[in-house]
């Protein structure tokens, strides 16, 4: 009889490859597809994920996750068979009726969410918003359930798996005592001086060439990916293959520019995914907020430091020719501008996380039933006023409707991100007391000793190790918020 | 019960669904894909083959056939049934083992083609032939059991449903009692005068908007497709989104100007196939000939003739500025250049014919087992010479080993090329008996009447009737080389 193990390998070798059609697919979607293939488009890849969803619900399945527990396994077996066992047991948990029901709640929310946001229409959002958090706290009660978890805790788990609601009051209660003040004294600081603004345009061809330029820099291995243009820009492929895209702005290249250093972040992470692992879930990405850690050390940590800014500086100047907002100091100013707003995607690095802190108060509250859909507005205004002191009351289109991360049900998804800077902070610190002459190397455009210090303790480890393991041999403790209260100090104060 | 032509609709609706993701990755495998994805591409494609394999082949799906012939069907239910009926049955009539063997001996015959064509080695070619051709012949020998056909028909049945070899034979019969010495007589007269060559380099970004604007021309419906580069130019994606590709040579714009007149003539049958029935085989494109007979129709007997060249001369006049090649006269001269070669797919119109029956001969000999693979290179030699009247002896390099078409296995697919040709010449003639002014209208650059009647008489009607039926309602008669004859005259002499 054939072992378990070589049964469930199998199978997941077998999704791995139906993953890598619906990968290649979903990113000709945002980059490729023409409108008129949609619809078409749309019922191939549920078609596919009909199809994902039976070979993992297959009975089979679940008498070789009982039979394998009396086989001899190694531990890199051990920890793939771990994986597995969470994508399965996250997949048969929930009932057929309610990934439906979810589905189609998420698109109908979504869907007049497009012109109700336009229309300021809170009202109307709110009544197919309830839907979907009626839905998801249904998703949420069954998820706990099994996991012994509150709800929140069961949803966290899925996007940053073992970190837990007490967690992040841990952490991001550490960032509320210090964060809100001292953007407010950054703030003051910054407004003693405005930078220039940059003058476009900026074309588009010029803007493409060094951001081919950068990648090179950054180690992107352009015989295992490639750049291409989307409207909401992502990193998406399969790890033999990786396909980050941007957009380009016409009057300004810096978003395009580093838009696509953070993207190069996720990418060298897929390319260096452990390459006999690739069919297995343990080569997977080890979690969301692992995976934004290494856009953000590449992004924050490594490119709006001073250092790498005067080694990007000739090559900007190279493509756009000299203009004020050009000049070396005010080149670095621009990229280091800290200036709260209502926009969370727009915001720098010392307001995102507030934004990051008010999304997961609202949306635990909400998931575990202490708060209701129609308190959000009140709670939005009064989190946006005490910790941004920003008055955004009635402005709903750029307040609890500014994105759809709730209208598909991502409740958990939020803290990722600041997860992800913190971890970026404490691995580049690591980086360095690691790697001698690290800063003289990069402030010489020498990156390599960088990308070997990732791939060693981050991008070669895929899903072998916890989390809080993997940052642990990495750095020599788990999460901790001092590593990123010392780099936003020592950049902004 | 829910009756068995819904079963089978859904069943092929399911089916078109991954034959939507396929088309989209084989597009990407040609034009976007980075080489370290190849193998990971290959299993994934290979895996959605063995899936679309194993939803035909399922018995429920043989029930059906036999339980819908007591169900009521409309005409267009039934033509769409014959059309499920012919797909099923010609994979389920294959067993396993002969799939897999004639992939495996293929993809070795391909592989080391790669090297043995250089190497000019026919002795280590044959001998992976032998295999393709002795597979080939089982296979053959198997759908002619079940058709009650010879072994080539059988073959050609998959290309050209409906058409027999002796079919061909009258056809190819006639070409070849007239077609050589028009050959000669063409090259002859266009001995007198040699067109100047074009002098390069042609900006590919020139080149580029020159396509772009005859696709227009030509009615390419951009909301529904797109066109890119590959080293080997082809019409893929899905009729809601069709991807064609051109590949641009520096020295000459007009192969990849031409080429992608060709592809343009593919997609807008694609593009307008029913719309109804794209999830339904009797949506598709009814055969490989008709197909091909609607890209000639656009690069032979439109592109080429002399009024639309009169309206592409100014523009590209105005991409690539004026030079003696192109003089009007002289650029005429250069698209309609006759000159009998070695290798098919650079064959002019006129030649073009002689190298597919040659192929056709000599394949249908192969595998009606009258010849044997060692007979090929004499075979090839002497026929080379009496229909081109070229010397190939000893050069299996631009001879018998030229492409690999053969490697394969897909004998019978090499007469669709001419098929193709004869069908444009005919429906062409036929549009303008039905259309008023259509020449004036063309030379007018206004190619709006014959899309219409291209629309009418062949686009819409998907696969409804037989190629036989289609030609006949589209012209008034069966195919008749009489039209394809009279076009090469006019042009030519
Ligand atoms: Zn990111
Ligand atoms: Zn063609």
């Amino acid at each position: 009889m054939t072992p378990a193990y070589t049964q469930l390998h199998h199978t997941f070798t077998r999704l791995s490859r139906f993953d890598h059609l619906s990968a290649i697919a979903g990113w000709d979607s945002a980059a490729m597809m023409s409108p008129q293939s949609s619809q078409a488009r749309s019922e191939a890849m549920a078609e596919l994920d009909l199809l994902r969803h039976q070979i993992l619900t297959d009975a089979r399945v679940g008498e070789w996750f009982k039979d394998v527990g009396h086989e001899n396994l190694n531990e890199l077996e051990r920890a793939n068979l771990h994986e597995m066992h969470r994508t399965w047991h996250n997949t048969v948990v929930l009932p057929d009726w309610l990934v439906e029901a979810r589905t189609l709640a998420g698109a109908r929310c979504e869907h007049a969410w497009r012109t109700q946001r336009p229309a300021n229409d809170w009202n109307g959002f709110a009544d197919n918003l309830r839907e979907v958090v009626k839905l998801a706290r249904q998703e949420a009660q069954i998820r706990a359930e099994a996991a012994g978890t509150s709800r929140y805790d069961a949803m966290l788990d899925l996007y940053e798996p073992g970190l837990r609601a007490a967690d992040l009051d841990r952490i991001f209660g550490d960032l509320k005592t210090w964060l809100p003040g001292l953007l407010q004294q950054v703030v003051a600081k910054q407004a003693q001086s405005t930078p220039v603004p940059l003058q476009g345009p900026f074309a588009t061809e010029r803007q493409r060439a060094l951001g081919l330029q950068v990648m090179q820099l950054l180690g992107f291995n352009f015989e295992q990916g490639r750049v291409d243009v989307s409207t909401h820009p992502f990193c998406g492929g399969v790890p033999q293959d990786v396909r980050i895209t941007t957009r380009y702005k016409d009057d300004d290249f810096l978003p395009a520019l580093l838009g696509i250093i953070h993207e190069t972040g996720h990418a060298r992470y897929e390319q260096n995914r452990p390459g006999e692992w690739l069919s297995q879930p343990m080569g997977r990405a080890r979690s969301m907020g692992v995976h934004e850690s290494q856009s953000l050390l590449f992004e924050m940590q490594l490119a709006r430091s001073p250092a790498f800014l005067r080694v990007l500086h000739p090559w900007v100047i190279e493509q756009f020719g000299q203009q004020p907002a050009l000049q070396l100091d005010n080149f670095i100013a621009l990229n280091q501008r800290v200036k709260p707003g209502h926009i969370r995607v727009d915001a720098d690095e010392v307001s995102y996380p507030l934004h990051v802190i008010l999304r997961y108060e609202i949306e635990r509250a909400l998931i575990e039933g202490e708060i209701e859909v129609d308190d959000i507005p009140t709670l939005w205004a009064d989190k946006m006023q005490q910790y941004l002191g920003i008055d955004t009351r009635g402005d709903y289109r750029n307040g609890c409707m500014q994105d759809i991360h709730w209208t598909d049900g991502s409740f958990g998804y939020f803290p990722t991100y600041t997860l992800g800077a913190m971890y970026a902070a404490q691995l580049f610190q690591a980086a360095r007391n690691a790697v001698p002459g690290l800063d003289d190397a990069i402030a010489a455009g020498n990156l390599q000793s960088l990308s070997g210090w990732l791939k060693e303790n981050v991008w070669q480890h895929g899903s072998r190790f916890s989390t809080a393991d993997l940052i642990t041999r990495a750095t020599g403790e788990t999460l901790n918020p001092a590593f990123f209260r010392k780099h936003l100090e020592a950049r902004y104060l």
